[in-house]
């Protein structure tokens, strides 16, 4: 081992490089030194400091500086900056860290990247800058990049990478290693190469351990696989997403409408997609559309503001309804005072039948097969809990208000608003995805609608009818 | 192309096979089939159309089925079911298919499979059957298997494949290559190979592409790479999985206390564990700890319990405050009709600031050095949608109840909730995430408290004060 030039350290048992503390954020003693050569525009330092990080770890910086920070560190580090990191950070820091820059000097830095990384920075930008840019490209990445961003937003093209490994069936294992072995213009990495005819029609793939537990003599098509999960490049990201992970594919081929291989999508695109998905569905269910945290004062109120109009007006609705019996809660306060825990029972209920109920329908685990088991199954849990809790808040209004009329009244609203709940709970998520909505974004202002005026109609209604009676 | 054996069609454009209708659920013209087969008892045809499924597809016949059917078919099926599928449906159904079988023929079962996949199984059985199944496997098994068994739960050397391939340092790439072509008991699939002292301590790894590329006669130390981010075996499967995702690799060293390499953990793992977790927190945000859908309704009744109790006193607290102005209510009884839609919208509010705030401190996004700028970025939105319903709601309700003082009421007191909504929204995750609690369990309970109280408080207090002074 004394001659080797690579000799190396032993792994060190820390999982993350030593610039982030315990807890997995940026460490004050890397920041610091950073943020003080930024400041004394000392580039020499920072290349050394900054240079080797990681894309990823680059991007956390760049989300721990301040936009000058940022704009000057991207100045000072010149072509020893990884542009790769722009597609680690949120649209808003891309943005103005792009926009900073002349457009001549982003096709610079584009050339550098990866197809896949180069759509990704250029598809925010608008529409002239992303023109001029292009037309400052060569031709051949110039052709690639506009073809993936033809394809729709969020589909399979979009997201493909348009480098990959491709060759003859009729190629030897042997001749395939020695191209791959004499060929300077491979992707950085690849985990599976392609087979195709000469029109680039897509024949099969083979992963790299099949090439390698294979000798020299056999013939690519003996040892390819079928790739039945070729991706349409207008598949949707979130379908294309669910097909790798479904059968376990280190990458798949995409494919135009002709058949032919135009670009793969990696398992690492894959779990970005992933992570996307499911806080998209996050921020629905939270009413946040899709809103990130740099985002201005102005944009973030102004995407909320919707949400908050569509929830005051169904709650000026069960107000409408608590307006019916304004006589009868004028005669017993005690109905005003109780009347929110009814309603608020039934909101919790139906909010956690909604949730099982759109993951179910996200995971394909909900279909119109079994949705008359699950609607009962939800209805027994509603009926089951709804029974405990009109139990114990009967006792307890009973106490309260020294009157057991009253107790009886509110644990009967409490049974049928929770029966409520559970039906609203699994049935909107239901018809919204039969009608092609997504359920995450609109079930939950619909079921607490429900459980409102369910709940307030119940409780005032019955003790009206029962205390005039 | 004359001799070769694997002529293959052409890759059809339908991304999955066509056991799937077009909205992704299992077509109804494969499932009727099998399910009279079961029925007839006609083990021929489920070993021709059930056996050559892909484990996941497998899974989805499974969840199809009911409980009685799911049995039937693994007897049916005998030696050609795939066992892996039971690793792609939830705990319910795994459980009800491995306690129907007698446990000889469950070890039967897991020796084909792969030890992560085995492991999965096995550590949902009760510690019986879990023991006398391990003593009939072979030892170099058993001995792999209890040594995952004994990671905690959910970490990485619970969710590690202990089948891999390690060479040393000295050998050449074309020694690799040859070894990798005469050895039979390979990993059925890998991505990266390890290189070890001869005490098994990880030394580097070399991803297969870099082995492809290069000559014959170079050694593997001289390309391996270092491998910075091995993972010690007790690390949570969460932190692990960050790893991996952030660095892109495709899979990733586990070792021991004493470094040496035990187990790999591979991409695939990484998107069930990254969908596992995000899947965590939209249960947790909706109320419904750990539920799965195929859980009896004891159960989830039982699971859901907690959280409505905990609501419930939280919505009794709420009451106290409006019973401390019952006289007021009385005198006014718009009060009651209005006070829930100051309520509901600090409510609303609250929990789109907590979602945000709960996602960015899952993302790190969210730290102490930031978090003084996202508290004032948070209270300024709070407060433009605080003036801008106040406005709405002051005229709504002056024209109501034709009563300019009850919409000057009502605008206040819903500027202050909007304000604190935004406070409680930030603060109560950064406080819990603080102590180390998990931000997404507790917060909304908090969060809608603490509106329910202010608005409550807010509008009756102010009302009462202005009204009779």
């Amino acid at each position: 081992m004394a001659e080797a030039q690579h000799v190396l350290d032993a792994p060190s048992p820390e999982p993350r490089s030593g610039i982030y503390d315990a807890d997995g954020y940026l460490a004050e003693d890397f920041l610091e030194p950073v943020a003080a050569a930024i400041e004394a525009e000392d580039a020499a330092f920072l290349r050394e400091t900054v240079g080797p990080l990681h894309e990823s770890e680059l991007g956390d910086l760049l989300r721990n500086l301040d936009e000058d920070e940022r704009q000057a560190l991207v100045r000072l580090m010149g072509e020893e900056f990884d542009y790769t990191a722009l597609t680690e950070v949120d649209e808003a820091i891309r943005l103005s860290i792009v926009e900073a820059m002349p457009n001549e000097q982003v096709a610079e830095a584009l050339r550098e990247l990866d197809s896949d990384d180069a759509v990704y920075i250029l598809e925010d930008l608008p529409e002239d800058d992303r023109k001029e840019i292009l037309a400052k490209l060569p031709f051949r990445e110039r052709l690639r990049l506009r073809r993936s961003l033809e394809y729709p937003e969020e589909s399979a093209g979009r997201r493909m990478q348009t480098e990959f490994v491709a060759v003859p069936p009729y190629w030897t294992v042997g001749q395939t290693i020695d191209y791959m072995r004499d060929e300077e213009d491979l992707p950085e990495s690849f985990a599976q190469i392609f087979v195709v005819d000469p029109t680039f029609k897509l024949l099969g793939a083979v992963d790299l351990d099949r090439i390698l537990r294979t000798r020299r003599p056999a013939k690519i098509e003996e040892i390819m696989h079928e790739t039945r999960h070729a991706i349409p490049a207008e598949t949707d990201q979130e379908e294309a997403a669910q097909i790798i992970e479904q059968y376990d594919l280190l990458s798949a081929a995409v494919v135009d409408e002709n058949e032919r291989l135009v670009g793969v999508l990696t398992i690492d695109d894959v779990i970005d997609i992933v992570q996307q998905e499911a806080e998209e569905d996050i921020r629905r269910l939270g009413g946040v559309g899709d809103e990130e945290i740099s985002d201005t004062v102005v944009t973030a109120a102004r995407s909320r503001f919707l949400w908050l109009f569509v929830n005051l007006a169904t709650a000026i609705l069960a107000s409408l309804v608590i307006g019916l019996f304004d006589a009868t809660i004028q005669q017993m306060v005690a109905l005003a005072v109780l009347m929110p825990i009814v309603a608020s029972m039934g909101g919790n209920a139906g909010t956690q039948t909604m949730t099982v109920a759109v993951r179910a329908l996200a995971s394909r685990e909900l279909d119109i097969y079994n949705a008359a088991r699950i609607v009962r199954r939800e209805v027994m849990i509603g009926f089951l809990n709804g029974a405990l809790f009109a139990l114990v808040m009967g006792i307890v209004a009973s106490l309260w208000f020294e009157d057991a009329a009253l107790g009886q009244v509110i644990a009967i609203a409490m049974m049928v608003n929770m029966i409520a709940a559970a039906l609203a709970g699994i049935l909107i998520p239901l018809v919204l995805d039969h009608f092609g909505a997504d359920p995450a974004i609109a079930s939950g202002t619909f079921v607490t609608t429900v459980t409102d005026v369910v709940g307030f109609f119940a409780f005032l209604g019955l003790a009206t009818w029962w205390f005039s009676g």
